[in-house]
């Protein structure tokens, strides 16, 4: 079924393949250009379909935020999967379940976590330590020695565990404007990665960085040894907003049919809400509480964004639209508009699939 | 399956059934002895299980906030249903379904929509007009008599549509403190009714007042001929922060599990992320931004929210816990714990189903 606006009815998140191909292929030419290994995090789009579409332009291996991703991808033809989270150890059976079926890795974050794993795991799990970014999430400090000595150890003597690297990721870069700063959180990781190299270093040992916006920027990482962005295959208006990608890379965009028109007060009310967007909101250049930009429509896709016109307000299912008097002129009840979303992990994942521009139903883990 | 939360090993939205149909009770007893009618809109729930809960205390019909949840509860025991949003004129097909399984009615909330409306349907729906109440999200001016005439007008000579009444959401409600100004807010609500009602009243015609603050807690409904009120079934920190119910009401808690525990900086990280609890916040007593309160689990339920402690920050899939050294010290990574949830609409829809405290799944609408 070709694509076709007309037939769209409610609430769809739409994904135009050309441009989530295009930002695949920039991150992979990177990494290759820069011999790194390439491990994109699967959590924003959750799709075995764009991941099929991921592996075309090379990768080594995925990673995933919750068991139920992984099991997800599991025997989907990814085959090396990282559960980029503080292991769960309330579930160990999950655990090694999925172990027996693919290669599994797993982070650990903090002292109390290695030993547990050790005892519940009766099949090979891989190990990295989660190093702390310096942003307050989790990790362990990098200059802590002992711990990960101690953790190293464990998995050396432990039948099921081995360890693979060290996993870090500086998420204080998402909500920098200036590069410099950007620059300065990038070489903080980088410093901290080198320190543990210096000390930690093995044939083989991983040094992985995660964050989209330095991925995408920066062109020195250090003693890493691979690449884990996530965001990046569809980027969002919080990445162009903070200059970290462009608004054309935006490769998902929320269709949402108008149900309302206030000339009066220059509002469009959308069915588009916060089940849909999710509630994620920046402040935009205006100072104005904005969750997402509006885009025009059409068979080939979406418009840029439509100037001064932004989403206001959400509640659970209504989206309000400012807009300004030309586009309020020619939208009526019925018609549709796009937005541009602030977060496009948690809208994809509001929305649990995608529709494309060439008009393919596209999958979302439902877990 | 009896409950027990040794099983529980991922984010689990667990549902206190007593507290639930208390809530149910009150509202439905309330209702009664006002002698109003009760539609309670299941957008909080999206739940057939619940639902059936809900009737059992006696109610009119239900409303609902998207065409499909009103399919996922067409044909199973409720027949008067209202979608409590303005109608989607381009889901004409699936209105004339839905018209044709059960009692639909849907709002009109500009003036657009009406002539569509009644352009599109070949199956009867009865009509309501959204009343605008002020804040600025949508419906028509109470002054407005020209257009609600019209609207009344046009469904007069329809074949198909029917006019039923006037539907008011003093949404404006919600974020009050002050018992006074709540009662502003309703008061301005039953007066706009009055209003309408002193120059559209007829035989049978409808006043639906929907907000759940003042349905909790006011004794007077002036005009009104019936209340819509959702999330009362469940409650949530939110409506309790704002003293609209206490924090015992809450029926509904989300299961998180301990992945890191960080006694130097009093923080706990579990899964439990923007994909679970939504990223609903509310400023606290102590100025900080709250994503939920922490409570603590056992086989028979939670407890008390734990003094001190609150979600101080979410990702994705992380949630982070700001929390006394007591709980730091008596919590480890494996353990699990509760959230009170902000807005347990959102959650509830991020969830998707429950859990509750018998040990029984309970359905959600997937839509």
């Amino acid at each position: 079924m070709a694509f076709d606006i007309t037939r769209i009815t409610e609430p769809t998140l739409l994904l135009d393949e050309a441009r989530c191909r295009a930002n695949m292929k920039r991150m992979a030419d990177k990494a290759r250009r820069l011999g790194l290994l390439l491990y994109p995090h699967f959590k924003t789009h959750q799709s075995r379909t764009v991941g099929k579409w991921c592996s075309e332009y090379g990768m080594s291996g995925i990673a995933v935020s919750s068991l139920d991703m992984a099991t997800y991808f599991a025997g989907q033809g990814f085959d090396d999967i990282t559960v980029a989270f503080p292991v769960n150890l309330r579930a160990a059976d999950q655990l090694n379940r999925l172990a027996a079926k693919t290669g599994l890795s797993v982070l650990i974050s903090g002292k109390d976590s290695i030993e547990k794993l050790d005892h519940v795991m009766y099949q090979p799990i891989r190990v990295f330590i989660e190093i702390d970014a310096g942003y307050g999430r989790c990790g362990v400090e990098s200059g802590d020695e002992a711990l990960i000595q101690h953790i190293i150890d464990i998995c050396k003597s432990s039948r099921y565990l081995s360890f693979r690297g060290f996993y870090i990721h500086p998420g204080n870069s998402y909500h920098l404007h200036e590069l410099s700063f950007k620059q300065q959180v990038h070489q903080n990781a980088l410093d901290a990665m080198a320190m543990i190299k210096s000390k930690f270093d093995a044939p083989g040992r991983e040094f992985r960085l995660g964050d989209t916006p330095n991925c995408t920027l920066m062109d020195e990482f250090g003693v890493c040894t691979s690449l884990g962005p996530g965001n990046y295959v569809f980027y969002d208006y919080m990445m162009a907003f903070y200059n970290n990608c462009s608004l054309e890379d935006i490769s998902v965009c929320l269709a949402v049919p108008v149900v309302a028109v206030y000339p009066d007060r220059s509002e469009i009310v959308v069915h588009g809400g916060a089940v849909h967007l999710s509630k994620e909101s920046l402040l935009n250049e205006q100072g104005q509480n904005s969750f997402g930009l509006v885009v025009e429509l059409s068979n080939i896709g979406w418009s840029k964004p439509v100037e001064g016109a932004y989403v206001k307000k959400l509640s659970q299912e209504h989206g309000i639209i400012h807009a300004s008097p030309e586009l309020i002129e020619s939208i009526k009840p019925g018609d549709l508009l796009g937005v541009l979303p602030v977060h496009s992990c948690l809208t994809a994942d509001c929305m649990g699939g995608y529709l494309s521009l060439g008009g393919q139903v596209i999958d979302h883990c439902e877990g």
